[in-house]
Formats: C-alpha cells, sequence, structure tokens
C-alpha cells in the first residue's frame, strides 16, 4: 500500500470541464417545473460526495473516444445517471439502515423523514429513466436495468446476511458486486458502448469498473474499521455495527482461533451493536491482522484493475484511470 | 350512472389467454436465481388485483393491431412493466402513508417492515426497467421515464397539499394525471407504438389512456367516501383521513355554504384524522351532494375517454376498452 497521499481532483483534472458540466445536470429538474421538486434535489447535492463514478465514466469516455470524434451531450447524461442511481440507493440505504449522517450532513430522512427519503429516493431513480431514455441505446439501457435490479439484490442478500458470521467469501464477492462493482462496470462500459468500440474494449473497461468497484468496497469495508467519523462523513464502524459482515471482519472470522471465536460471539450476541461491544470487535479485528490481510486483497483487485486497461492507447485519462485505482488504496474518506 | 352491476372478468374475457401469460412473467424473477426474492415477487403479486392497467394495454395493443401481425412477447412485456410500475408505486405509498391494508391483504410494511417494503418497491421498480430494456424502443422507454417522474411528481405534490382545504381544481387534475393517468395512458399509447400505428391512433389511444385514468381517480375518490373496507380492500375514508382533499370534498368545500365550513373546519385542524371527525366529514360530504356531482365529473371523463376510441376499426377490443370506461362508474373496489 502507498503511504503518499494522493489529490483525487487532480487525478480528475484531466476532465474537470466535463464533470462542471455533470454538476449543472445533477441538479436540472428533468421531471416537471415544481420548485419544491428543483429544492429538493439541490438539497441532496449539495453535500457533494467524490463523484468518483461520474468522473471514471467521463475518464472511460474519453480514454476510448475514436480518432476525431468528440465528447457529446449523450457522454455527459451517461455520467450524469450513474451518479444519479448511486445518490438514489443511497438515499434508499440510508431509509433502511435509519443512518443520520452521510458526506458530512444530515441524511433525507434525518433531516425530513423516511417518507420524503423514499420519495426522494424514486424521484433520483427516475431522473435516471428519463436519461437512459435520452440515451436512446437499447443496449445501455439493458445494462442500466440489470444494474438496477443488482442494487436491490446486492441489498436484500445483506439484508438476509446481517449478523450471519459465517465465512463465505463467495457471497460476500457476489454481494460487492451487486451493490458496488456493477454501477461502476456499467458507466466504464457502456462509455466505450456509446463510442461504437469493437467488443474487446467494452469488455476490457467492464473489466476495469468492476475489478475497480469491487477494490472500492474492499476498501469500504477497510475503512469502516481504521477510519474517523469525522474523515468519512458517516459513523465510523457502522457497518459492523449494523451486522454487516465486511472483509476485515471475514479475515479473522476465518483463522479458527481465540481471536475468531471471541468476534464471533460478539457479532452472534449481536454486542456489536452497542458502543461497549463495538469498540471490542474493531480492536480484535485491528489484532489479529484482519486489516493487513484486506489491504492486500484490495491490492490485487487494484491491480487487475489497472490490468485491463492494456488495450487501450496511451493517454492523460488512460494515466488517470490508471492513477485512481492506486488511490483508492490510500483514501481516506 | 349506470345501476348494472357489471363483471369486470366479462368485458376482459377477450385477451384472457394473454392475461394469463402476464400473470406468469409477473412473478418471474428477472434479478437473479435468489429463491428469497421470487418468493418476495410471489407473495407481492398473491393478493391479485384487478389487472385493469395491464388489461387495458393488452386490448390497446389488440384494438391497433395491424392486419396480419400478430400479438408479441413485446406486447405481453408492455403489459407486465405497466403492472410492475404500478405495483412498486403502490408498496412505496404504503410506507409513505403507513397504510396496513392493500388489496385485503396486509401490506409489506406491516406484514415485514418499511425496510423490506422500501426494497421491494426498488425492486419491481428495476424489474420494470429491465421489462422496458427488453422492448428496445427508446421511445417507449422515455414515456415511461416521464411516468415514473410524473408519479414522484404527483406524490410529492399531495404531500404538500395534505390537509390544504383550498379549492383548486387545476392542481387536482394536475396531481390526478401525475398520480394516475400518466400510467393508463402510457400503456395505451405504447401499445400503437409498438404496432407501428400512425401518429393519430397513437395520440387517440393516449387520450383514451388519460382521460380513463382521470376517470378511475375520481372514482378512486368517490369510493373512499362510499366505499367499505370489505369491498375496498383498504380502509374506507382513509385518504381523508391523511388530509389528502379527494373530489367529493372539493365540491363541498367549493359551495361556499355551512357545510363547506364545518368540512373546511374538520380538516384544518385535522379532526379528520380521528374516527369521529372521519365520521362526520363523510357524512358532511354526503348530505351536501358531494357524491352526485363526483359522478358526474367522474361520467364525463368516461365519455371523453370513449370518444377517443372513434379512429380505431370495430372490434370486439374496442368494444371492451369502451365498456372499461363504463364499469369504472359502477365498480367498487
Amino acid at each position: 500500500m502507498q503511504s503518499t497521499v494522493v489529490d483525487l481532483s487532480h487525478l480528475l483534472a484531466p476532465v474537470k470541464p466535463e464533470m462542471q458540466l455533470v454538476d449543472t445536470w445533477l441538479v436540472s429538474n428533468l421531471i416537471d417545473d415544481n420548485a419544491f421538486v428543483s429544492d429538493l434535489l439541490a438539497q441532496v447535492f449539495k453535500a457533494g460526495g467524490k463523484r468518483i463514478r461520474p468522473a471514471l465514466t467521463m475518464l472511460s469516455s474519453k480514454a476510448s473516444l475514436p480518432d476525431g470524434d468528440e465528447i457529446s451531450r449523450l457522454h455527459i447524461i451517461l455520467a450524469v445517471l450513474t451518479e444519479l442511481i448511486h445518490t438514489a440507493s443511497l438515499v434508499h440505504d440510508d431509509v433502511i439502515d435509519q443512518a443520520s449522517l452521510r458526506r458530512g450532513e444530515s441524511t433525507v430522512n434525518r433531516k425530513w423523514n423516511d417518507k420524503l427519503a423514499v420519495l426522494i429516493g424514486d424521484l433520483l431513480f427516475a431522473q435516471a429513466s428519463i436519461c437512459l431514455a435520452r440515451l436512446m441505446n437499447p443496449q445501455i439501457v439493458g445494462i442500466y436495468g440489470q444494474v438496477l435490479g443488482d442494487l436491490c439484490a446486492g441489498e436484500i442478500r445483506q439484508m438476509r446476511q446481517q449478523f450471519a458470521s459465517v465465512v463465505d467469501w463467495d457471497a460476500y464477492l457476489q454481494k460487492s458486486v451487486h451493490k458496488t462493482a456493477s454501477l461502476f462496470a456499467a458507466g466504464c462500459q457502456s462509455s466505450a458502448i456509446l463510442n461504437r468500440r469493437e467488443e474487446l474494449v467494452v469488455a476490457s473497461l467492464k473489466s476495469y469498473g468492476t475489478n475497480l468497484g469491487v477494490c472500492f468496497q474492499i476498501v469500504d469495508d477497510l475503512l469502516d474499521v481504521t477510519g474517523n467519523t469525522d474523515q468519512l462523513g458517516k459513523a465510523a464502524g457502522s457497518d459492523l455495527a449494523n451486522g454487516v459482515i465486511t472483509a476485515p471482519a471475514l479475515f479473522v472470522l476465518e483463522q479458527n482461533d481465540k481471536s475468531a471465536s471471541r468476534l464471533k460471539e460478539l457479532i452472534d450476541t449481536r454486542a456489536v451493536g452497542q458502543a461497549d461491544g463495538l469498540t471490542e470487535a474493531l480492536a480484535v479485528i485491528s489484532q489479529a491482522g484482519g486489516i493487513e490481510k484486506t489491504v492486500k486483497l484490495a491490492s490485487k483487485y487494484a491491480e487487475a484493475a489497472k490490468s485491463s486497461l492494456d488495450c487501450l492507447p496511451a493517454s492523460t485519462y488512460k494515466d488517470s484511470l490508471a492513477a485512481v485505482a492506486d488511490y483508492l488504496l490510500v483514501r481516506t474518506n
């Protein structure tokens, strides 16, 4: 794991003008002329967020753009759509998890109520559907339809596996692909489809997005153990407190030693749901080497993501895509 | 208003074989091979419901089918998609309204919890997106994208107008189009688009669906006052209790007499939210003639729906479409 601190905005500088258009589009009200709806959208996006999904979509668009072609309105819409789906699922996740803090701001469900949070999530999904329609590309519609399904299936799987201290890496991986990597992959892959690139390029960018997305999820798991609430913009340890068995916990649980059985006990008795139990569980995970193994696993996926870029010609955009994989390993939020 | 009781299944008999395919498709799990997800879908659709939206979509498909063409898998998918969106919005509405009873069965939020209800609604929307993608028709994708937006916008408008006893028929009509008629119109109109029919036929079926949908909403309002919980499969008077100002209430409120001021008082003080206040408000509406005026308004939209069918050739399907408009006026659930 690299120890240098990398600045994400520096990596994304090659697509800065396009990302400003994305930000404008995100708060545009495509549904009706209702000022209340426009205000809601503005509020939801005010907190910002890293915009990493639309940025990767845009970098992929640029990196796979045929000679002589230019970035069009469709590329911007594809990036916007990717962030809309992400944000919609966050808003509904916060209802599901009864979370209070997201991106350092009060969540919609906390600031208003669960009812409005359900509606705003639906509204964002609807905005995404309208964007999708505007792309007029049946293949991309199919990809994003599946992504929406994967997001729900992943969330339902996670809900059903809550407080289940069984080690099942296949289930963990499948959940990570459904919950996180599918959307990363969709944006990257669809960029190449919009650019009418050959199957090799489409498949390579899909592979890049999938591996990067799994890496992102693993690092998210890591930050749930190592991060602090201020940096994360959400409560540290909240996954474990909610009974979500993250990668660092899985590494400890599979060790078959005293640390494993203590952690298993804290999960099975739901002691992790209380402050004392959570603090002890996080300490057990750290001391038993769960963090190092998780970093190694994340690095493996980051390397796989970078290798997927081999078929693309050299460009600053390709360099940024590779650098983002490295950045994910050192990100702190 | 006709006094003969019409049997809906008789009216829909011409599309019975197709509607059996729709029922099979509705519970098919397009997202993953997860048995839990399949069971959830089966549970949600077990209660049945009238399936009026997919039936109208199918009747429109048949009524506008060019000579020599046959009903295809795409027509079935279009009908399925229409019911999926309707059911998804019901599941989320029940979370928003904290309803306990729907189609005579416990609601998802009551049987399980709000969290799973949010997820199941999202899952149904995702299934709808996958169906939409399979139609491979950008124009229809655009229409349904707008429908999804209209549904949210309509719900947000309704939420903001709760307990607002101001008479604004334009707002009432716009909300009814957004919340109800847009989806009816989308199914009917898209049938003609799938059939590659000329603009006149597409516009006529859109007009049929819109007028029928507004009629449906007005009759829903009526049943909230006149219906009983057993017949409705949901609590009678629940709109008024939730502060939703329905058509019969609007007719009384605009009368500028003693009934109007008493009803306004019961709404403004939120007394309608309690059993006593609700009973009194329903009695005031009945005695002040709110029901008769609402029946007349519903009839007007039913007639407009029937007139929209003029450009279609004579067929049993066209007859059924017209008969459904009459049926809506005498329906009891």
